[in-house]
C-alpha cells in the first residue's frame, strides 16, 4: 500500500514539474478574423504607417491653417472653393494660397493643406467662395500619417491573447493572417469499473461520467483541445496501459481521472510511471480537496493523475493543468476572473495545506459577501450551487468572517 | 441637414428601445456536451436522486455503527467479514449484526449497513475476522441517497450560462440533451465608399474594413451570432436599401456601421427609417464617444447605426448592442469583466454626458491603477493599446487621480 506517499505543497509539486518539463509553444497560422481569444506565437510589427495619408476628422473644408489667423465671426476670412475630395478618393488638387476645397469626416487631406476648418464655423458667400469664422491652428481636425501607427513598431508582443480591437487593428494593416500557438491537446482518460457514459442508464453501484466533460469544459475554456476519444476505461491494467500511451503520444498533457481507492491509485500510478522517464515527480499535494494527486513528466510531456472526485478533479486541474496549458500557449497568464467579496462566515484550516472552499456570492448593502458552500467533495452540485473558490493559503489557519477575500469565478 | 439631431442619455435611449422592442427568446435542443457558455432556455429539474444509492467516500469495511460504539485501540470491537463489494457491483448481501463487508470508495454500502470504518482504523486479526480501533456515528464516511441533489429539485435556472461544473452536474443525470437559446443573429453591415477589405491594397484616400472585424469578434464573445455576408457596402441608397431588407429579414439585430459624415449618416438614417414601424427613436445618444449614434426598431427587431470611428463603434456596441444580444439570450447580464484599479490621472468630462476613456491597466507597489490612453477615437490603435475603458457617469465633471474606479475589461 502507498498510504505513505510522499506529498508536497503546490508551488513546491508546480517547481518540480517544470524542473523537468520545457513546454514548447507550436505554432500555426490562421485568418485573423478566426483569432479572437487564440494566443499569439510571435509578436507582430507595423507593415507600414496608418493612417497611409492624412486624414479629415470632420466635415469642413480642408484650408492652409494661416489663411485663417486672426478670422472671427466679425472680421472672416475669405477662402475660395477650388474643388472636393470624394471619400475614397485620391486628393491630387494642390491647394495654393486662399484656397479651400470640401472634405467629408474620414477623407483624405490635398497636399498644401495643413488643416480643416469645420462646417459648422463657415458659410458659403456664392457657389465658390466661403467665409471662415474661426481660426484653425497647423494639424487641427486633422489626423497625421502614422498617427495610429508607425511602419516598424511593435504592435503586439507573442504571447498576447487577441481581442476584438486587436483583430481590427491587425486588419486596418493587412494582416489577414497570423501565426498563433496551436491549442495544445489535452488527452482526458476517464477511469473506473463503477462509471458508465452519461447516456446509459446506470445500475445499482453504477454512476455516470461527469469528470470527461467538466474537465474537458476547462480545457477547453483555457484555451486548449481536448481529446475523449478513449472512452470510459476499466481498472484494469492493459487496458490503461494501451490507452495511456496512446494519449501519450498523442496529446501533449496527459490528464487520469480514476477513483480514489488505494487499489486504483496504486494501478493509476504504475500506468504513469511506465510512460517515461523521470516519471512520478509526487503522489500528493498539500491541497483539500485534492490531496490524492499524481504530478509526473514522462517523456517531456506532464500527466496528471488527478482524484475521481468531481470536486476535487476541478480544483487539481485548474491549480496545475491550466498553467500548463498557458505555458504551452506561451503566455504565463491563464484567463481568469477574480472578484473580491467579504467573507460570510468563518472557515477553519490547517497551515501547511491549501483549502479551495467554494462559495456563492451575494450583494448585501451594496457590497458583495461571498457564503460559502460546504458540501463533500464527491458532491458535483457542490461546485453548480456555488460561484467560484476561495483559496486559504497554506500558512493560514483560517480565514474570519468580514474579512474580504479574493475569489476565483468558474 | 440633420445637424439638430434629438440627443438622448443612455438610460433613456434604452428605455425607449424597451418600450417597443419585446425580446423572444428562440430555444433549440444542443447535446450538453457542447453547451459550454450556452444560456439555458428552460429550467432543468432533476429527473431523480443523486446518487441513486448510498456510497463510501473511504476504503474500509460497511458496518452498523452500533457495532463499534465503544470501540478504541485498548477494547476494540470484534467484526466477522462475510464479503466484498466490487466497484460498480449492486451490494445485495444483507449485513446481520456483528457483520462487516469490505467496500471501496466510492463504491455502494449493502443493505443493513450504515456507515464505514476507514481501513486505517482496523486490523484484520485472520481472513474473515476484524478489529475496529475507533466508534463510528450513523452515516460516517457515506453518501447518502440524494445528498448530492434530490429527484424534483431545480437545478439551474433559465437564462443561467453553462460553466464547466454545470456541463457535469446535468451529465451526472442523464441530461445529455439541453434546451438553450439560440444565438442571436446579429447582421453586421459595413459601409464607405472609402473602404476596402483587409486583404485588399487600399489605394489613396481608402482605409480597409476594421468595424466589421471587432463588431463581429464582440457579437461572438456576447453569444451571437455575428452574419457578414453583405460585404462592405457602398454610399448609395439602392445598394443600402436591398442589403438593410436582407439583413433585416435574416437576423434579429441589425448593425449597421457607416462614415460619420452628415451626408452618410442621413442616408444610413433613411434607410434605417425605411425598415419598418416604430422606426427611429433617437438620432444621437450623450455618449463619448460615439454621440452620432442611431437607436431604432423597426418592425419588432432593434437596429443600431454605429458611427464608423473604431473606437465609437466599439463603445456603443458594448453599451447597447450587447445587452440587447443578452436579452435575446434571455438573460439580463451580459458576460463582463470588471476590475477596480486608481486612477493614474484626472480626466475631465462634462455633466449630462457619459463618457469613456481607454485605460492601460499597471501594477505599482501591490495596487493595479488605470493610466488613460488619451487618443482620437478615429484611432483603433487606442484600444489595442488598453486594457478596459473607465465610465464617467453623467452626473459627473470628471474623475480625480488616486480614485478608485471600476473597469470594464475588453
Amino acid at each position: 500500500m502507498t498510504e505513505l506517499f510522499t506529498v508536497l505543497t503546490p508551488p513546491e509539486a508546480w517547481r518540480r514539474l517544470r524542473e523537468h518539463w520545457q513546454p514548447q509553444v507550436v505554432a500555426e497560422r490562421i485568418p485573423t478574423q478566426d483569432g479572437l481569444d487564440r494566443v499569439l506565437a510571435a509578436s507582430l510589427v507595423a507593415p507600414h504607417d496608418l493612417p497611409t495619408f492624412p486624414r479629415a476628422t470632420v466635415d469642413g473644408y480642408a484650408v492652409r491653417a494661416a489663411d485663417t489667423y486672426g478670422a472671427s465671426a466679425s472680421l472672416p476670412a475669405y477662402l475660395t472653393i477650388v474643388g472636393e475630395v470624394a471619400m475614397g478618393e485620391r486628393a491630387d488638387l494642390p491647394l495654393g494660397i486662399g484656397q479651400a476645397v470640401v472634405v467629408h469626416t474620414g477623407g483624405m487631406i490635398p497636399p498644401g493643406a495643413d488643416a480643416v476648418v469645420m462646417v459648422e464655423h463657415t458659410q458659403m458667400i456664392d457657389e465658390a467662395n466661403l467665409e471662415v469664422y474661426r481660426p484653425v491652428a497647423v494639424g487641427e481636425n486633422v489626423i497625421q500619417v502614422g498617427e495610429d501607427v508607425r511602419a516598424g513598431q511593435m504592435l503586439l508582443p507573442a504571447g498576447h491573447r487577441l481581442r476584438p480591437q486587436d483583430i481590427g487593428g491587425l486588419m486596418a494593416l493587412g494582416l489577414t493572417q497570423v501565426e498563433v500557438a496551436r491549442r495544445p491537446r489535452v488527452a482526458i482518460l476517464s477511469q473506473g469499473d463503477e462509471v458508465v457514459p452519461p447516456a446509459a442508464e446506470p445500475g445499482p453501484g453504477q454512476v455516470r461520467d461527469i469528470n470527461s466533460y467538466t474537465l474537458a469544459a476547462l480545457t477547453r475554456r483555457a484555451g486548449g483541445d481536448p481529446l475523449l476519444r478513449w472512452g470510459i476505461l476499466p481498472d484494469r491494467l492493459e487496458a490503461l496501459q494501451a490507452a495511456a500511451r496512446a494519449a501519450h503520444a498523442q496529446a501533449e498533457i496527459v490528464v487520469f481521472t480514476a477513483g480514489s481507492s488505494v487499489s486504483v491509485r496504486d494501478m493509476t500510478a504504475r500506468v504513469i510511471g511506465e510512460l517515461g522517464a523521470p516519471g512520478i515527480l509526487t503522489h500528493g499535494v498539500s491541497v483539500k480537496p485534492g490531496k490524492p494527486t499524481i504530478l509526473a513528466v514522462c517523456d517531456g510531456k506532464p500527466v496528471f493523475g488527478l482524484p475521481g472526485n468531481p470536486v476535487s478533479a476541478m480544483v487539481i486541474f485548474q491549480l496545475f493543468v491550466v498553467p500548463a496549458i498557458a505555458l504551452l500557449l506561451g503566455t504565463e497568464a491563464p484567463l481568469e476572473r477574480r472578484i473580491r467579496a467579504r467573507l460570510a462566515r468563518n472557515i477553519a484550516s490547517q497551515t501547511g495545506r491549501e483549502d479551495y472552499v467554494p462559495v456563492r456570492l451575494e450583494q448585501r448593502g451594496g457590497e458583495v459577501w461571498a457564503e460559502p458552500v460546504f458540501g463533500k467533495s464527491n458532491l458535483i452540485y457542490t461546485l453548480v450551487r456555488a460561484d467560484g473558490l476561495v483559496r486559504i493559503p497554506l500558512d493560514s489557519n483560517g480565514l474570519s468572517e468580514g474579512e474580504t477575500v479574493e475569489v476565483g469565478l468558474f
